[in-house]
């Protein structure tokens, strides 16, 4: 029995280029030998596909594709996912495609509804599991979260017969430390049922998620046989036989794949980092843009940014734009321009200065404006913002945005200025992280692509003479700890003081998240990359009185 | 049996002030005679919380706000919502409070988990209804959504004893067409259950939601006894008897309500108008400003944004500016004049000439850079968006966006230009409504508000000589009528074909809708109105290659 995990970079909503695809990787399973070919969760439709799933069309589309796949590929045994009008709503389903038929239907019975998830919103749990003879062996089917929670798997297997392999598909998107968890819960799996686990996973970027890929064999042992790529296409074939009367199924990788050495510590900067680069990539190429168009300050964000859209992107489809005032430094203006010489790519200056005298001069008459006031460091800021934007509105680039994590999260940033921009690869990058894929960048290019000078000096917004973030922000890496308490583990003030953070700088913290979430929430999507990130992940009220001071009843 | 619906403004997170309020309405009700007041769903920590749910101290807090309103209020029976941590998961919970102690609790049964509801995200579906006497009445207990499904309800209280009265406490949002619904649902669950009906619904705005209040009582034979206000806080009083074998509730009402008046036909201009007014006051207010500054072009949507932030928050704290430049013509400048003196508010001119000028010659060295292309028209509306927001940081106002749903949903807008602002008052008024709207505004004030010429003539950006709409767009009342197809009750586009619509002119209208959703993704939150709103009610990918041709298999 030889099993294909076709894992592949589904478009959202693009039913016909995905099937094809499809069609594609089925025939060349089916030419390597494949019994089956597994394809990852909603394959046909993309994942997710958000409320494109409220469209009846689009849920008749997804059926007449799959229907379709079928009978364009009546040799081989597929294992498809798609989103399916059912009679008594939605379901997320996946589809057993032989000879030319849809042979068999199983509903996703865990339906997650956390984090960046909703899939309540749109899908109806199935109650029913699905057990298949396909070559002699016993198939149980599941759907992603199914797997992730023992007890509701084992209730759902319960009454189904004892079977040699599970398959899942699966659309799990990344953050550090999920593939741990992924390979843990497989593992498990295996070892409890006694059977092997063909895992199927999404590959790609979609918005704010970016899929890793890494699908994986496990024996049922419970031992990770092989893994597929992280964070590219790829198809990893494995054999499967029953060793002895306790019906053992052993998993012979296909591939040169050495069991073992995706399980040695993974390295999670050099994760983030093609993270990142896939995510960029694909949603410049998914959004049909060919070139993007970023403001190089000088500084460390914009640095990055820039390197990472190179290695996502290539140098002749990066266009970099310096665009100083009298607050920038000589060395700050020295270093965009190194660093676009570094990376070889296009680059211009245009400085703000004569555009910010006559917004000045029209300010005249309000007794308030002074350029004393942060209102004027503001506005230089959105003068840039504008000029990025008249270049892409001139050119069709995408502005890419600077933002990290620390400063979208305390609202360290002005809105329209620094906020500007289609897509903010950063904007799950706490700044700590920002300076170790800094120095990343460098190491894997075996050279300075990013200035060491820029990655030294102490960050300053330029706005005003002689700033510094330290000025306005705690330094960086106790900020950088508040807001991991604060924001991803949804700790409390009370408790992060409890835990021996200094409790000035905790609320002065805590207080700033809370009153930033209306410029968070007027913000570019941005790759997530940690446990939790903005957006779709972190829902708050922008109208929210809760303070961390708590209820004492007086 | 008296029993007081105490409908009040509660709001999000801040457990302490509603809890006071909570207090203050208990004493009240108690003097009045009343023997059990009821608050809306959540009163104790304000609706929707969203992921402040997902903070364990927030829990905590508004478990210790109930047992604190229990012990401060022992005379009265009271019924309040809360959200509640229990051993299995958290609750949507209402808690009977009698003699400072919390007697018995409930869990919501149905969590909605559709348009801006995300229930399951945070809840656990209770499993047991609630049934309790007090005073010799039994009562049933309900949440919101508990009662709009027949079945559930049915099933819910089956095995329940008889009861003389149904409780549901809510927070039910509006939009068009919502009263009329729950008159029906309650009328019906009354009838039903041959009992009385007591419903306390929510009043105030929460970022895009405003609860409209108009809590009612019904009697068993499922009519509507009588209503409290829409929009403003009330408390509405009746008394409860059985007045046969059969054991029929009649319900006597204690205000003076005239049983019918409200099911009259209810003009949905008003209703709108109304909302926009409380969602705008208590966002303004719960956001902590004190004034707004407003862009006014001399057009009808800015008029209309300006004419309802007067009647919100009064004339002495609306700020208008005028940023005109060679291509508005005096007649639109003049308006602008006449309508701040209209509405006499404080008005400036701020004429953004000198600032673009500036700007156009950075941008000498661009190629594609010229003054005939769209990036020039942009340029202009971001200018002005930067004058407001420079205002908005100098002065600490709020600015007021000024989009409506028809240009929001094709995205006639330029991000960061007219997109700007902290709030859109009309972000779901379509345009034909924004006409209807306008005309009130002039009616109700019994003289001419918004001049009579901004409303007669044809809408243009003036971002170029001569520039109409209709140059880039479909006729409002056409492209209305698509949107509503496509966006409100998401029809595909081979169905508003089907249904008689020109086909190039509903395909033009679906492509410009699927190509915004990146602008509206930036854009400010704004009041839902209608049916299905932009933002948390619509959750499209922006990466999304599904196009209204659907899935033909070639």
């Amino acid at each position: 029995m030889r099993i294909a995990l076709a894992q592949f970079n589904a478009s959202v909503g693009d039913i016909k280029g995905n099937v094809n695809k499809m069609q594609n990787l089925s025939i060349k399973a089916f030419e390597l030998g494949g019994d089956i070919v597994v394809f990852p969760e909603m394959s046909v439709c993309g994942y997710p596909p958000e409320d494109l799933l409220l469209k009846e069309q689009f849920l008749k589309d997804s059926r007449l594709a799959v229907e379709h796949l079928a009978k364009s590929c009546p040799d081989i045994t597929i294992i498809a996912g798609f989103a399916e009008a059912g009679e008594k709503g939605y379901y997320n389903s996946l589809a057993v495609l032989q000879e030319g038929q849809i042979k068999k239907i199983y509903h996703k019975n865990i339906l997650p509804n956390y984090g960046v998830f909703d899939e309540r919103r749109y899908f109806q749990p199935g109650t029913e599991a699905l057990c298949m003879n396909i070559g002699g062996l016993t198939f149980g089917f599941t759907i992603c979260e199914d797997v992730w929670q023992q007890e509701l798997i084992d209730s759902l297997l319960a009454n189904s017969p004892p079977r040699d392999i599970i398959i899942n598909i699966s659309a799990s998107p990344f953050h550090t430390g999920k593939i741990q968890q992924r390979q843990q819960i497989l593992s498990r799996c295996a070892k409890h049922f006694n059977c092997a686990v063909a895992y199927c996973n999404l590959v790609g970027g979609q918005d704010e998620l970016v899929f890793d890929g890494r699908s994986m064999f496990a024996d049922s042992s419970g031992k990770i046989i092989c893994q597929a790529k992280a964070f590219e296409e790829d198809m990893l074939m494995a054999d499967f036989s029953a060793v002895n009367s306790n019906n053992e199924m052993t998993v012979k990788s296909l591939k040169n794949y050495k069991a073992g050495t995706f399980s040695t510590p993974i390295d999670s900067t050099v994760e983030v980092y093609n993270a990142l680069i896939l995510g960029t990539k694909d949603y410049v190429r998914k959004n049909n843009f060919s070139k993007v168009v970023i403001g190089l300050s000088g500084g460390i964000d914009s640095s990055l940014t820039a390197a990472i859209a190179v290695d996502a992107m290539g140098a002749e489809n990066i266009v970099g734009i310096t665009m100083p005032s009298k607050f920038n430094s000589s060395e700050t203006i020295k270093d965009a321009q190194i660093l676009a010489d570094n990376l070889d790519i296009e680059f211009y200056s245009v400085p703000i200065e004569t555009v910010l005298d006559k917004f000045n001069s029209l300010f005249g008459k309000f007794d308030k404006w002074t350029t004393e006031a942060t209102a004027y460091e503001n506005l230089q800021a959105r003068i840039r913002g504008s000029i990025l934007m008249s270049l892409s509105n001139s050119y069709g680039y995408l502005v890419l945005n600077t933002s990290n994590k620390s400063e979208t999260a305390v609202g360290y940033a002005t809105l329209y200025g620094d906020t500007a921009g289609g897509f903010a690869i950063l904007k799950d990058v706490p700044k700590t992280m920002v300076y170790q894929l800094s120095e990343y960048v460098n190491r894997v290019h075996h050279h300075e692509v990013i200035p060491v000078t820029v990655i030294n000096r102490p960050p300053s917004a330029e706005l005003r003479e002689n700033q510094k973030d330290t000025d306005s922000l705690p330094q960086y890496d106790r900020l950088d700890q508040i807001l991991k308490g604060y924001v991803e583990e949804d700790k409390s003030a009370s408790q992060l003081i409890e835990e021996g953070l200094p409790k000035t700088v905790v609320n002065q913290v805590v207080n700033m998240v809370d009153r930033g979430e209306y410029k968070r929430r007027q913000s570019p999507p941005g790759i997530k990359i940690t446990p939790k990130a903005f957006g779709k992940d972190r829902r708050m009220p922008i109208t929210n009185l809760y303070t961390s001071e708590g209820f004492n009843g007086k």
